[in-house]
């Protein structure tokens, strides 16, 4: 068992035989009631079954649960970018228009670089589903060599989420110069231009 | 007939029998001529139409019209919110690239949280009808408890709008500790999750 | 054959028969390979390409490359703007999430007027035919009586983007009270508003 430097529970998978390069990811749930425990976290470990289904890269997830404070979440993604070196830092909860809900604010405050599609395409994905989707204010950013982006809280709605937008994440990596992310294409058909796709032996 | 502290015109409708509670709403008018009265508003009416065809709950809604000054949107926006109380404020007029386009502007500088989802939903939903509607501007804001965003312009592309969106607005304003707002189904069916929904008697 | 006072390139095209007034448009690549002549543009003569198609109006275009270097980008698209009067300028390139990928960045700090319905709606065509659509940070600006808008790097993608979001280019150029621009209705069907659209004889 590996120990996180945060002090964030580990969690690891993926397949020896991949061609890809392994990768080190962060899952962060911001909620009140979570982290408190008065209510069992089912929103990380739902994004952790889907790093075990879709991703045949080698993978450690490093998962942590904050409440619903702008500086906790800031100190969080900030340690998941810049000390565990996350190439992909996803959050949950936290992204309606709700006083407490302050997730995209801190997002934003820690991202360098605005990624419009990702809550564009976010919201459209949630909208076939819910007319409610158009209060998300979910966001995506760059850090560095991090790509971090927010989920929705609902595990359903994680899923509907992240099994399609996933697909163009592995090439968002190759461009700000990460590791090699290979995915099971049965479960989640990432996308690269041919020039980009590592050949096997 | 009420009074209304800005001088607004007052209309009212809805329900005595609705299982919802009664909800303060204002719209605002912004065009050089309507409020010049060279020319008689007809987007303002519209969205009353809506309001009248589409609540179940009883309503009041405030309504104001005023020139394309950036100024004068931004106090009636103000006066509506932080006086008044409106739990919705909607605008119509003012979001094109013109010169004297101004009130997402005005939106913006007294919102304090965008949502981003209105404007992007609202131009993919007018693109259906025409190709211009990447034209618009609009936006949608919270302030406070208040719910803000700007309609078109043209009473047909209004009602195109709002009797799409006005579906995830009921939520909305729930999650912003407003009153809780009944629909008439046949017209427009809010959505809420299933466990935010008032159960009759 | 006319001189630039840019050192640009510059390319004419359009019928004497248009009931359309003539326009000055600006083209500009952003790739640090093109600029250093270690590969030949394609992108920009994608774009010259659809102008000689779709545009009926007489049209001059003013043609320019430079490197991802945020001040080279901003100094040429202000020229585009400001000296030579661009009506509209397009750029390629640059606009995706890389380290060296600056062109929206120079782009929002010269605009006045951000139109966040081109970038929406770029992405949105772009997601019809590739996943990592999602990457691309397109935006639409406007400064002064210019509109300015990013379009992707390579021929294919800017043909599938231009060919559609061209269609309302003509009515905001309208609005930004620059010439009627009039184009060949069998390759793009411009819309305008009905009262909006010039009388023939």
């Amino acid at each position: 068992m590996q120990e996180s430097p945060l002090g964030a529970e580990i969690f690891t998978g993926g397949s020896e035989q991949s061609i890809g390069d392994s990768v080190v990811l962060g899952i962060l749930t911001v909620s009140d009631r979570a982290s408190a425990g008065t209510y069992e976290d089912v929103s990380g470990p739902a994004i952790i079954d889907f790093f075990d289904q879709a991703l045949d890269s080698k993978w450690t997830a490093h998962y942590l649960c904050v409440p619903d404070e702008r500086a906790e979440i800031e100190r969080a993604l900030l340690a998941l970018c810049d000390e565990i070196k996350c190439s992909v830092v996803v959050t949950t909860g936290g992204t309606g228009p709700a006083k407490r809900d302050i997730t995209p604010e801190a997002t934003l405050a820690v991202g360098e670089r605005i990624m419009e599609g990702f809550g564009e395409q976010m919201r459209a994905i949630s909208l076939r589903y819910t007319p409610t989707a158009i209060l998300s204010r979910q966001v995506g950013v760059t850090r560095g060599n991090s790509l971090i982006f927010n989920l929705p809280g609902r595990p359903k709605a994680i899923r509907e989420t992240i099994d399609e937008i996933w697909r163009a994440v592995p090439y968002c990596v190759d461009l700000l110069e990460g590791p090699y992310i290979e995915c099971k294409p049965e479960v989640c058909e990432a996308f690269r231009p041919k020039n980009a796709i590592r050949q096997t032996g």
